[in-house]
């Protein structure tokens, strides 16, 4: 990368060092840079720092945040009795856009998988039975629908059972929208075994 | 967005806000961002404003760079008498990829384009021409084969012609691999009528 001098050089390897952007999108995004406004730009290189340096996990739910507590958690008209369990903040942000949970959240920040070597003890786990000691009715688990998820997922309600917390799975089965055709045998499956009378 | 806390939605925002990155792409970036080492993050955040806080244009091609000449025209064991003519610096870098061309560049950043309203005093053609005062044997242009870049190109060497110095084009044709069948027939008459004898 020679042809390049040295600072626009810098600027594309570390661009393209993050995940998904390859070299030319790591090119495309350092030359709209260098052609953006000088506010506009140090106004996205604060965002970054700030945003890593000051974020933490909300001391309840384990959420991404930049606060001691997170905006759900903060929010008092939350049924805080109602917790759903997600591996990460973003799979959170998911059920958050449907607008429509209105319990809270706790965010494992993983899933167990042997194959990895990450065992009950490097999630968030230990905190989510400790939540539990509260006034909880149900413990909603929302990992995903992968090995690693469902296996969590079975972890948990063994863990759980024995408090008399009401444990719940969401559902699987085929997208609202999902043609049959293209849907693999386990979902299918899986569609079939979790159907509902009508 | 409320999901997110205040600094957490303005990374995002703000990587949002880059040419090619929609939201989607914009949270995966900032949850990598906030689980990066605070070193690397640090070091992205200043490659950014010191990139852009340096950038100009090197004095003699016109290339963005962070030194008063970039590093081909400090080289002195380019050819500096031949001269290729491009729209921007990555279609310099483009050719410099390819690791044959010896000469140096001069780039116009930008184009003639009467749609746009980009006359020729909008791009860099005042400062070619004074180049050529010097000592030049050939003008390469190698500006892009569209609309523009053909105006452009045009223009150029109606202007040059009268100084004696040599003006070429680059070639237009099928490129190497490309399958006849899927080549626009504007394409397809330009190679045939730019056919040479084997």
């Amino acid at each position: 990368m020679e042809y390049y001098s040295k600072q626009i050089s810098k600027l594309i390897e570390e661009l393209a060092s993050l995940p998904g952007i390859g070299h030319k999108t790591a090119q495309r995004l350092a030359f709209h840079i260098l052609n953006m406004p000088l506010d506009n730009v140090q106004s996205l290189s604060d965002a970054i720092i700030d945003a890593r340096k000051n974020v933490r996990y909300c001391k309840q739910c384990f959420t991404l945040t930049d606060d001691e507590l997170c905006p759900i958690c903060k929010d008092a008209k939350r049924n805080h009795r109602e917790i759903m369990v997600v591996e990460n903040t973003r799979d959170l942000t998911a059920y958050e856009k449907t607008g429509k949970y209105e319990g809270v959240y706790h965010v494992l920040h993983g899933a167990i998988s042997p194959m990895l070597g990450i065992g009950p003890n490097d999630i968030k786990l230990k905190e989510l039975m400790q939540r539990l000691q509260g006034e909880v009715d149900e413990v909603i688990i929302a990992t995903n629908s992968s090995l690693e998820g469902e296996t969590t997922a079975m972890y948990i309600s063994k863990l759980i059972k024995p408090t008399g917390i009401k444990v719940t799975r969401i559902a699987s089965g085929v997208p609202v929208g999902g043609d049959l055709e293209y849907i693999d045998e386990v979902t299918l499956l899986r569609a079939l075994e979790g159907r509902v009378e009508l």
